[in-house]
């Protein structure tokens, strides 16, 4: 030990006397990993679940690229360009629109965290997961939650939203548009307008449909929309969509107390992403190559058109609903009009386990399909995004 | 507008009649955006600033792989993989040890989120930049923040920490092993034994230092410690490291609220990272190129061994300081044994503003080095990490 300690400072020399010491009067306890050793390496798999999907090749491409700057010049010029993208795909002339540094939940939180304050009334459309999820943030925030329960499969009317805002006075509606886990496509026309006539702001989750289905946010009266980027945008997760009308954008900025969230104020990360007229500061580091392939992936649909799109989607929809339902097998989502062009649940026939069904996909063809999520779990499979 | 709702409705089939009525009674009023149609193109820069650093080839190219699904048992392969890198890294047996999926501050907030409930008293070092932004996050939260502020250049002594342990009795204490504002290798033998004499827990900020300057998370008693990917590591940003002693451990299981945050909530992270004995249950979409990069950064660390690269830091570090030295420049920080190896600070000349010597090593070499961060801000040029 001292030995040890002698060698060391004389190979650094004085002026590291305390991190000798530190070497000195301590051992490596833990081992390299033996797992470490063998290389990484990848299966091939098509993944026709309700998400991630299979990466484009150019954004693929995107993803393998050395790293610059969270403050070079190249890279607020790709945020723009992204902030652009995002604008053209939500359909939005919104100013106060970015990315954000995390997954799509990140985002639902990035939108809570920054519309509620304690004590606000929220009122949570729920006809699956994701509704569950938004009640349990709002939760934790300290707001008072007032959800509307539908079952996997139903949506919510127009009737139906007018009753809760007349009844709990929200400063805040949640709705999902594409609710992944029982396959429904939540229609969103005259929710704003009547969201506005009860002086509540209407946030909707476009994680699973954005890109596949129509929306325009600013003419559908959408406050706050947020989306994923690893669904229709063919990105890596790790990045998602975001935007605030004026109205939501000022309900944020004279709101009382900061949200709990530095990492996701939107204050700092508008500055960040060039939304006000300061000079950008440091945040938080961005994920750099992720936003490289977030901008390629909006790249590419802004090519295709989003009207092109959106007919891809349904056509194909169209396609593998007829093919199911000439095998037989009966559709989760009853109305027709109400099925999500990405996710296509199907009620798991009698007699099977869903598992045994996902898994022989899985194990023969190496395509992932999987079973239902959170309330719809064991009822329905679902297959989607390609 | 009836005519193309009418033609919609018949390419359509009735069943998407809802869908036809929203793209007849809507307009897409904002177009592709120009910009995106330029292909993306990215400079080739050393980048030797504070971080994000230049990728490595290996873990480039693992961030180029395909997408495969978040819950495929290749990836929680992966991810187990991660875990015992971590725990490598980090010299540390805790079980509780997991990537997060955002940045740096992510992991600072994760680790905050979860220790600090409301009223909770809560101890700063502050030194630079990264003390305040724990106690920004911990006001947040609602704890009781008692800053220890330090002029940019020092550091925290035992005496000092034992001084604000007694008066403030902490339940958690902040420290920066590597203030990479200022350029500050914060000391931490014995922090950790005297925390738990004041029944307080130490949580360190290893993100500018790991794998350059010796930690040792178990023998030093360091009961929560998280790092970035950006750093020595060479992995893209998005994602961090995080570990949790036992007895952090229990301060979080044992907690009478919910964290704010669901995106960060440690018992669900816990279970989808397999850290307890549950099946893992579907959470959120973990970066999952990102995973396959800090898989292979810390893969490669684990060939290099923890000894070696940090005497490569140290060595690199002397030398750079003599040659600097050679040039008459200053050194920010005085006492040498206090200086970080992966940071190194320079006194801006008298009679240069740094802008116009950061800017022309980048114009004529597109190398990044930087200006100072938060109160060493005009100070002190940064160059580190390569
Ligand atoms: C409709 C919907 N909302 C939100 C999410 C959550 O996104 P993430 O898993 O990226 O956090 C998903 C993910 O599948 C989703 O389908
Ligand atoms: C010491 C230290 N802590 C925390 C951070 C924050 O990390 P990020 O920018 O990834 O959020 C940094 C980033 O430079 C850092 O150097």
């Amino acid at each position: 030990m001292l030995r040890a300690l002698a060698m060391a400072s004389v190979a650094l020399g004085p002026q590291a006397a305390g991190w000798a010491r530190t070497m000195a009067s301590h051992q490596l306890l833990v081992a390299p990993p033996e797992a470490l050793r063998k290389p990484l390496s990848i299966p091939n798999r098509l993944l026709l679940g309700p998400g991630p999907a299979n990466l484009a090749p150019r954004v693929l491409a995107a993803g393998g690229l050395q790293v610059i700057g969270h403050m070079h010049k190249e890279m607020y010029q790709i945020m723009d360009e992204i902030k652009q993208g995002i604008q053209y795909v939500f359909q939005t002339r919104n100013p106060l629109t970015l990315a954000i540094s995390g997954s799509g939940h990140c985002a639902l939180e990035a939108a809570l965290f920054n519309l509620l304050e304690p004590g606000d009334s929220f009122l949570v459309g729920v006809n699956g997961i994701w509704g569950q999820r938004a009640a349990d943030i709002g939760e934790r925030i300290g707001a008072r939650v007032h959800m509307m329960v539908k079952d996997p499969g139903g949506h919510h009317t127009l009737r139906e939203v007018e009753e809760g805002l007349a009844q709990h006075k929200p400063v805040l509606l949640f709705l999902t548009q594409g609710e992944s886990s029982s396959g429904v496509l939540q229609p969103l026309n005259g929710y704003g307008e009547l969201c506005h006539r009860y002086k509540c702001l209407l946030l909707v989750d476009s994680v699973a449909s954005l890109g596949a289905v129509p929306i325009y946010m600013d003419q559908q009266g959408i406050d706050v929309l947020y989306s994923g980027s690893q669904k229709v945008l063919n990105a890596p997760p790790g990045t998602s969509l975001l935007s605030f009308s004026d109205k939501a954008k000022n309900k944020i900025y004279t709101r009382k107390t900061k949200p709990f969230s530095f990492y996701l104020d939107i204050k700092w990360l508008a500055n960040f992403w060039g939304c006000d007229d300061q000079p950008r500061m440091y945040h938080h580091t961005t994920p750099i190559t992720g936003l490289y392939s977030l901008r390629e992936s909006l790249a590419l649909i802004a090519e295709q058109g989003l009207e092109d799109s959106w007919r891809q989607h349904r056509e194909t929809m169209a396609y593998l609903h007829g093919r199911l339902q000439g095998l037989g097998l009966r559709l989760f989502v009853k109305d027709p009009a109400l099925r999500l062009p990405t996710i296509t649940t199907v009620a798991v026939p009698a007699g099977y386990n869903w598992r045994d069904i996902t898994n022989y996909v899985m194990d023969h063809f190496d395509i992932e399909i999987t079973g239902g999520l959170g309330p719809s779990m064991g009822k329905a499979i679902l297959s989607g995004l390609d």
